[in-house]
C-alpha cells in the first residue's frame, strides 16, 4: 500500500460520489462548526469593546445581542429561500452572478474566498489560544501547534467530506449538549434567584469605567458581536454536498445551526448580565474567556467544566473545517467559469477538489505564520468579507424575485430577501466603519485585488481559446501530403540508436541521422570513425540490398558543446532542402528508475526534447522512444483504477 | 543579458580552451594557496600540542619543523618526477591506478576527494576565525560568513580558472612579500641580538608546564605540524591546466610553492623560539594566532602589521580555491572511467567541470554547517586523506620505475619515489595514531564508504551498458514491417485535435482517436455529442471522399477520472487487434510560457506522457506536437552558441 493510499484512502470512482453525500446529522458538523464556534468569540469580542465602560456595559449586552439575533433570523429566512431557489449550489457567487451580473458575482466570490481563508486562520488560532491559556506551558509553541492542526485538518479533508463529517460529529454534539445543559441550568438558577455576581480576580477584569456609554460604543459593540454570524452562509454554498432530497437536508441543517447559534448567543448574554461577567484582558495573567467564566460561575469547576471547555476548544479548532468544505466548492465554480486555473475544477482521487483544499491550506498557513497565530491580530480583518457576500447574495435574491413571474408568494420572498440585503448591508457599513483602522482596510484592499486577478485569469484562458478553438478550421487534409523528414541524433551506435533508426525508417523514406562531435569538451576523444563504420555496415548496406531509400549520416561539430544549436541548424538546412516538409526528431528517453537514478544520468536528452519543442518551430514534432532498466509496476497502477466491488 | 551570463560570463567554445591555460605566475595562486595557507595553521597546531610543557616546548619547535621540511623536500622531489612522468595529469588517482591497480587508484581518489572537501571547510573556517578574532563583533556571524565566502569562491570558479588565478594573485603575492620581509627582518634582528622574548598577556598563554617533554608528545607535535604540508599535491593533479610546455610550468609552480612554504615554516619556527612565542588558547579572550604574535613581536603594530595579517586572512579564505581547481579534475577523471556520474565529466558553458564544483561547494557547505564553522573541530579530520594519497602516489611512482626499462636514471628515480612513499607512509601512520580519537576515525570511515560508492556507480553503468551495447545487434530491418497504429487522445474538437489527427494520418493508415468521458468528475457535463458530430464532418467525410482509410473514434468512460488506465486498456485492445504492431500515442504539449503559466495548466498531458512512457510497454512511442502562445526567443539561444570573433 502506497503512502498516499494510507494517508488519503483508495481512489474513488465517479459512481461512488452519491454515497459520499451527507444528511443533516453529518451536515451540522461539516458546515456548522464555523457558525457554532463563532458563539464563543462573538460575545467575547462584544464584551471586550464594552470593557471601557465597566459594569455599565452589562446593561447594553442583552439589547445588542437581541439585535444580532434578529439580524441572524433575517439572514436565516433569506438563506432558506436561496437554498430552495438554487438547490444545485446557492453560493453568493452563483446568486450574485446570475442576478446582478458577472462582476458582482466575482466580487462576491472574492469576498467569500478571503473570508473562508481568514476563518481557517481565526478558528485555529482561537482554539490554540484557548488551549495555551489553559496549559501555559504550550504557549511558546503557538505557531507550530496552529500549523500542525492545519496539517491534520488538511489531510482529513483530502480524504473527503463524509469521513470528516463523522470525525467531527463527536466534539460538535458534545459542545452543543454540554453548553445547552449548563446554560439551561444557569437560566433556571437566575430565574429562581440563585445567581450571584462573580467576583473577578483582581487585575484581570476591567471593572473600572473609563468612558461613558455612547451610541458609537454601542455601534462598535454590535460590529464586534457580528463576528458571531460568520459561517452561516456555508450551508447555501454546500447544497450539492447533501444527499437527495438536497433542499430538505440543507434546510434542516441550516435551521439546526441557526437555532443552536441564536440560543447560545442569547443564553450567554443573559448569564453574562445575570452573573455580572466582564471580558478580561487576554494579555494579562489569570485570563479566562467569557465562556469559561460563565460555565465556571454556573456550574463550578468539576469534570463537566473541563468536558465543556474541551469541546469548545475542539469546535474552535475544527471550525476551520467549514472553510475546507466551502472554499474548494466556490473555487470549483469559479474555475469552471474560467476565472481560476482549471486545476481547481478537477476532482482528485477522493472526489474532493484537491487544488482548492491545498490552496486554502497554504494561504491559511501563510496568514497564521505572518500574524504569529495570534487571534487578536486576525479578528479585525474578519467579518467584512462575510457581510459583503451576505449582502450581495441577498441583493441578488431580491433581484431574482423581482424578475420572476411576480405572484404574491414571490412578492413576499422579495420582501424577505430585500430586508436581508438591507440589514446585512447596513451591518457591513457599520462593521467597516468600526473596524477600518484596526485592520479591516486590509480586506478592503485584498478583495478588489482578488477580483482583478480573477479577471486576468479569464483573459488568459480567452487568449488561449482564441488560439485553439476550431473557428475557421479546415477539415483534415488527407491526400496532398508527403511524410515528414525524420532526424535521429546519435551519440554512438548501440541498441537505442538502432531502435531509433528503425522506428524512423518505418515511418518515412527520408531519414537523416546526426552525430555531434566535441560534445564532451576539448580533451575528449572522438568516436566518429567507429560510428561511420557501424552505420555503413548496419544501415547503408542493408538499405542498398533491400533497394529502399538509404538513410543519411551527418557529422557536425558542436564547438560550444551544446546539442540544441547544431540540431536546430541541421533542421533548418533539412527544411530548406525538403521544401518545408515537417521534421520529426527521434529521441530515446530513459524513464522510470529509482529516485537516485536521476543523479546517474546527464538528462541531455530530456533537455534537448524540451528545448526542441520550444525552439523548433511549429512544424516540428518529437518522437520519444522509452527505455528502462526494470519492468514498471503497471499492474499496481491499473489495479488502483479498476472498479471495485460495491460496499 | 541573462543573469547566468552576468554571473558566469558568456559561453566559451572548445577552441578557446587553450587560452584558458595558465603559467607559473597564475599557477602559484591557483594551486598554491592551499599549501601556502597551511604555513599559518601548521606551526600553530604544532605549538598548541607543545603548550602542555610550557616554555620547554620551544626547544622542540625547531627540530620538529626541520623534520617536516625534510619530509616536504622528499615529497617535492617525488612530485617533480611524477609531473614529468605524467604530464597529462599526474594525480594520485591516475598514478596509483596505472601502477598499483584499479582498487588502489579508487582508494587514492576517495582519499583525495575527502581531503579536498575538508580543505575547503578548514581554509574558510580558519580565515573567518582569524577575521572574527580581529573583529569580535562579527563572531556571532561565523557560519553565515563562512557560507557567504564559499558562495563567492564557487561563483568565481564557475567563471573559470584563469580569472580566478588573476583574482587571487594580489593577496597571494602580498602574503608572500610581506611575510618574507618581516620574517627576514626578524631573523636579522635575532642574529644581531635584538630579539627580546615577548611577555604574553596574562591568562591567554599556556606558560605553565603541566607535563614533561616525552617522545609521544614530539610525535604528536610532528603529526599536528604535518597539516602544513596539505595541498602540495595540487600541482601534480592540475598539470593539464598549464599551458605548453606544461611540465616546465608545473615544475616552476611546484618549486615556487615548496620553497616559499619551507622558508615560511623555518622562519616562523626560528622566530617563535627566538621571541619565546607560545600558542594561546583560542577559546579565551585576548587570543592571538602565532603568526600574529610573530609579526607583532618583530615589527610592532603599525600599517604593515595589518597589511600582513589581512593578507594571511585572505590567503586562508582563498586556500579553499585550490580544492576548487583540483577536485573537479579528479572527479572528471573518475567519471570518465565510469566510477562517478557522467555529469562530472561534462564541461559546462565556461569549460569548467560544473558538476564537480557544485558538488564540492555543497559538500563543504554541509561540513561547515555541521561543524558550525569552527576550525578546531575540523582540523583533526584533516591530513589523513592528504597523506594517504601522498603515499599511494609515491608508491605508484616507485612501481612505475621498477617496471620501466631500468637504466641508472630510473634506479635513482625509484629511490627518490620509494623514499617518498616510505616517509609519507610513516607520517601517515604517525598522524593516524596521534589523531585517531580526536576525529581522524571519521575520515577512516568515510574513505572506504566513498570507495564502495564509486564501485557501485560503476556497477550501475555496467548494467546499463549491457542493456544497450550493440552486441548481437541485428542490422536495421527495412522491409518486412507495417507502419505503427496511431492513437490520438482527444478532449474536444479544436485546432490541437485537428493538428494531431492530421499528423497521425500523415504517418500511418491506422489512426484511432480516443475520447474519455467523465474525466472532470460526476457532475461535469458530457461533450461527447458535439465531438462525434465534428469528427464525422471534419474527418470521416473527407476521408471517405478521398477514398483513404477512415480514422476511427472510440469513446470510453473513465470512472476514476484517470487518463492512464483507459488509454492503456485501449492500447492493449489495439495491439490484440493489430497483431502486435507498435502503437504511437500523439500528444499536444504546451511549451514555453512565463513562470506563472505553469499554474494555469493542469499538466494532464505531460503526466500522461510520463506515465505512458513508463507503463506503455516496449513497443510504444509518443509523438509530441508542441504548441505555444508566444514566439520563443530562439535568436538569443542561437546567438549565445554562435562562434564569436577571436579576442
Amino acid at each position: 500500500m502506497s503512502i498516499s493510499t494510507l494517508l488519503f484512502g483508495r481512489r474513488l470512482a465517479n459512481r461512488e460520489a452519491e454515497g459520499r453525500k451527507i444528511g443533516a446529522f453529518e451536515g451540522v458538523p461539516a458546515m456548522g462548526l464555523d457558525g457554532l464556534g463563532s458563539a464563543s468569540y462573538g460575545p467575547e469580542a462584544m464584551l471586550a469593546v464594552l470593557a471601557v465602560v465597566g459594569a455599565a456595559g452589562l446593561g447594553v449586552v442583552q439589547p445588542v445581542t437581541w439585535a444580532i439575533v434578529l439580524l441572524l433570523a433575517i439572514v436565516f429566512f433569506s438563506y432558506r429561500q436561496t437554498i430552495a431557489a438554487y438547490p444545485a449550489s446557492g453560493g453568493s457567487y452563483t446568486v450574485a452572478r446570475e442576478n446582478l451580473g458577472l462582476n458582482t458575482g466575482l466580487v462576491a466570490a472574492a469576498a467569500l474566498m478571503v473570508d473562508y481563508m481568514l476563518n481557517v486562520a481565526v478558528g485555529i488560532s482561537a482554539g490554540v489560544g484557548a488551549l495555551t491559556s489553559a496549559l501555559p506551558a504550550l504557549h511558546a509553541y503557538t505557531l507550530p501547534l496552529c500549523l500542525g492542526i492545519l496539517a491534520i485538518i488538511t489531510v482529513v479533508n483530502l480524504r473527503g467530506t463524509k469521513e470528516s463529517g463523522l470525525a467531527l460529529a463527536l466534539p460538535t454534539y458534545l459542545f452543543i449538549g454540554s453548553l445547552f445543559f449548563i446554560l439551561g441550568y444557569g437560566v433556571w438558577r437566575s430565574w429562581s434567584g440563585h445567581a450571584e455576581p462573580v467576583v473577578p480576580p483582581p487585575g484581570a477584569a476591567a471593572g473600572e469605567a473609563t468612558e461613558a456609554v455612547t451610541l458609537w460604543l454601542i455601534v462598535r459593540a454590535f460590529a464586534a458581536g457580528c463576528t458571531a454570524m460568520t459561517g452561516v452562509e456555508a450551508v447555501s454554498n454546500g447544497v450539492s454536498a447533501f444527499r437527495e432530497p438536497t433542499v430538505k437536508h440543507a434546510h434542516r441543517t441550516l435551521t439546526a445551526i441557526v437555532v443552536v447559534l441564536g440560543t447560545l448567543l442569547l443564553g450567554i448574554a443573559h448569564l453574562a448580565q445575570g452573573y455580572g461577567i466582564l471580558a478580561m484582558n487576554q494579555e494579562q495573567d489569570g485570563y479566562q474567556s467569557v465562556v469559561s467564566q460563565v460555565v465556571g460561575a454556573v456550574w463550578g469547576r468539576d469534570w463537566l467544566y473541563y468536558v465543556t471547555i474541551g469541546s469548545v476548544l475542539a469546535v474552535l479548532c475544527l471550525s476551520a473545517n467549514t472553510s475546507f468544505v466551502g472554499f474548494p466548492r466556490v473555487c470549483r465554480q469559479v474555475a469552471e467559469d474560467g476565472y481560476l486555473p482549471r486545476a481547481f475544477a478537477l476532482p482528485g482521487r477522493r472526489l474532493v477538489y484537491t487544488a482548492g483544499i491545498l490552496f486554502l491550506a497554504v494561504g491559511a498557513g501563510a496568514l497564521l505564520a505572518v500574524f504569529g497565530g495570534i487571534t487578536d491580530r486576525l479578528i479585525p480583518l474578519f467579518a467584512v468579507g462575510a457581510f459583503l457576500s451576505f449582502t450581495l447574495s441577498q441583493a441578488g435574491m431580491a433581484q431574482h424575485w423581482r424578475r420572476s413571474a411576480g405572484g404574491r408568494a414571490d412578492r413576499t420572498r422579495l420582501g424577505v430577501n430585500g430586508l436581508g440585503a438591507l440589514a446585512t448591508g447596513l451591518a457591513l457599513i457599520v462593521i467597516l466603519a468600526a473596524k477600518f483602522t484596526e485592520g479591516a482596510w486590509l480586506t478592503v484592499v485584498v478583495i478588489p485585488l482578488t477580483f482583478i486577478l480573477l479577471r486576468a485569469v479569464r483573459r488568459y484562458y480567452s487568449s488561449i481559446e482564441s488560439h485553439i478553438l476550431p473557428e475557421g478550421l479546415r477539415e483534415v487534409r488527407l491526400v496532398e501530403h508527403q511524410p515528414p523528414v525524420f532526424l535521429v541524433p546519435l551519440m554512438r551506435w548501440d541498441r537505442l540508436a538502432s531502435r531509433a533508426v528503425h522506428a524512423a525508417v518505418r515511418l518515412s523514406p527520408d531519414v537523416v541521422a546526426l552525430h555531434l562531435e566535441n560534445l564532451n569538451g576539448p580533451d575528449a576523444g572522438a568516436e566518429e570513425g567507429g560510428l561511420r563504420e557501424e552505420w555503413r555496415r548496419q544501415v547503408e548496406l542493408p538499405a542498398r540490398r533491400a533497394g529502399v531509400p538509404v538513410p543519411r549520416l551527418i557529422v557536425e561539430a558542436s564547438p560550444y558543446r551544446s546539442l540544441l544549436a547544431p540540431t536546430l541548424r541541421t533542421m533548418e538546412a533539412l527544411r530548406g532542402e525538403k521544401r518545408g516538409r515537417p521534421v520529426v526528431v527521434v529521441l530515446s528517453e530513459f524513464v522510470g528508475g529509482r529516485w537516485w537514478e536521476v543523479l546517474m544520468h546527464t538528462h541531455r536528452t530530456k533537455r534537448l526534447r524540451r528545448q526542441l519543442l520550444r525552439h523548433g518551430g511549429p512544424d516540428l514534432a518529437v518522437l520519444i522512444l522509452p527505455w528502462q532498466l526494470e519492468a514498471p509496476e503497471t499492474e499496481e497502477v491499473l489495479t488502483e483504477e479498476e472498479p471495485v466491488a460495491a460496499g
